[in-house]
């Protein structure tokens, strides 16, 4: 079940245990995902070479792969890390960052998902869309959709042993037999380049403290809407919110999950 | 003509359109690049793989190559970037970061100009100076000029078909017959690295929707200058300078242009 | 002699002469490492093209290698640049980021330093010990260690013929025959990703106008920990601490050092 005692507890677990987390990642988010994780009480590490990638992911809790920025080397450096995660059995989350926008993208998230199974897969909804429906974007890495648009398309990933966590103004989460409704955050968001990918990297952290992939995806997402809207009341702009907010996961308490918490299981 | 109504036009056709602006840039601005255009209303994509630069260009409705963390795979990506905006007539916008400062940087400007005219180049002026007069640099990617130094060079490269901006003090936009001096902007601007960047990407966004280089060129300019006098207004230095900028630029207004717009055409 | 009178004379050398240093440095800082060398005073520049890494080197004052995501081709630049800056005489600081936590790290630290003698190695006590100890990390880059228990190692380093920095809520800053300690800094500040990288590029700033790398050590932790110190006051969390830092470096006046400098030599 989550609530926000449950939600409340893994943020005890990752501001306990300080969980590391070893991101490959895209250049334009690095910073604010290693704030975002550092903020929350988890440890980051970037680290892409081949050389390193599957000795670091030995002794990480958690690895998140995003493409942002793909290139073949780095591919290859996912690959060695998501062997080693899985033969250390620690989660792994996919970002598949503009899926969609480009063959390169689709094509490589579907084979690292395909390569990473189990793991939780967290994205926008024409995201989720493209890596089922083969559907080209025109917005870049942005989304078009509502995230109920890519319900049935996230189902259909879940048959595969993946957990999806679609985000939008309501995020949806979709495992094989459940599916939740996070309601928490704030328009503004989407106006802050590296939003969603510190989404996935927090998802990362829950799901290092959290045995149930669709539990940590939807405690992950709560609380980033829920500093999301903290950060948002009195913020002038995207970059005030983008301050405020890694303030608010810094400070956040109990009572603000529990005042805040929007979830529901269907 | 520009004066506050056609700049403002262009900002509305930006904030509708959402135009898909292709950064292929350096690592230092990727993060401002992006929530600078986000800011103003485009959506930003960087992608540098040589597998898919054709075809995020192919998308795109415009291309920024910026050259401050060059390397030789990133340029062969930036050709084949800029074969595929020309191909689809969209604007391309090239920043010579440090121009002078190596004979890399030097040459690999002006080979990207060569190859991607016709463009809008929009540096400094060492730079500007360096890619005309072979004059070398000693203060790596900061300006050692004004940009009135520049204007010699500038009128050789727009002999070109190139429109170049010169960022400064007074801003020069140099076309083959038309000469404008935007006079907005604040000095602590330079004390914040990638604001030079963020112009060339904010250069890109208006040129996805105004036809005219050199207009582009100056609104982009002229808005780059209000929003940061506009954030220079009670920053307490620099890191607040940039936080306001962005909420500046996201909550921009029609009247914020009309009263504080300083260009003139000589 | 360290004394405020001191520090401030470098602060002041800086402001005045704006140092160029070459940075070659990783993706998750680069952004803050700029921004917090400009609202110092000095002049930033990245570059890491084999093409342009010597010559980069050897228009600047300073150089600055870090591996916090380090690879082949850059290793490779960093020697280029090095062997540029030993020629040139100018001074190297090494950042050895999460040496320990993979082999790849702490060799590829080890043989930097060897190549780079005499230089100034700044880094947690945790990289510290895993230099000289063959010490496995488990927690990434964030250290386990206090500075304290890093002062055997630190020695053991200096005695061939490089000055160690080692930070922490007490910073050490040893040479063959001098202990330099510094109690500046705040409890947050850890909580910032790239403070400690931040801390390695303010720390060539100072090199680059002082010859002797022991006080340009201790003058830059000190001016790191004093700025942190004054953004702490009022700061809602990390986020705000960063922009209030770089800020703060901007502002710094000789009384803020007066009055708060902790530095003691043993």
């Amino acid at each position: 079940m989550t609530d926000a005692r449950t939600v409340w507890q893994d943020v005890e677990r990752i501001r306990a245990g300080r969980p590391l987390i070893h991101n490959i990642t895209n250049y334009v988010v690095m910073n604010l995902t290693a704030n975002a994780l550092l903020a929350l009480g988890a440890s980051p590490v970037m680290a892409q070479a081949p050389e390193e990638a599957a000795e670091m992911a030995g002794i990480a809790q958690a690895l998140v792969l995003n493409i942002g920025t793909l290139s073949r080397p780095w591919i290859e450096s996912m690959r060695l890390a998501a062997a080693a995660a899985k033969a250390k059995k620690i989660p792994i989350v996919i970002d598949p960052v503009g899926a969609g926008a480009t063959r390169f993208r689709t094509e490589t998230a579907l084979s690292l998902i395909e390569a990473c199974r189990p793991c939780i897969v967290r994205g926008n909804a024409s995201e989720i869309r493209a890596l089922v429906l083969a559907e080209a974007a025109t917005k870049g890495v942005d989304s078009r959709h509502d995230s109920a648009d890519a319900l049935e398309a996230a189902r259909a990933l879940a048959g595969f042993g993946v957990v999806v966590s679609v985000s939008g103004p309501v995020d949806l989460i979709v495992g094989e037999t459940r599916l939740l409704r996070v309601a928490n955050g704030h328009p503004l968001m989407p106006r802050v380049t590296g939003l969603g990918c510190a989404a996935t990297a927090l998802t990362a952290a829950f799901a290092a403290v959290n045995p149930s992939p669709v539990q940590a995806a939807a405690h992950a997402m709560a609380v980033m809407g829920i500093a999301g809207e903290m950060a948002a009341e009195g913020a002038a702009g995207p970059a005030s919110l983008e301050v405020r907010f890694i303030d608010a996961l810094y400070a956040l308490k109990e009572d603000d999950i529990r005042s805040r918490l929007k979830v529901e299981e269907a």
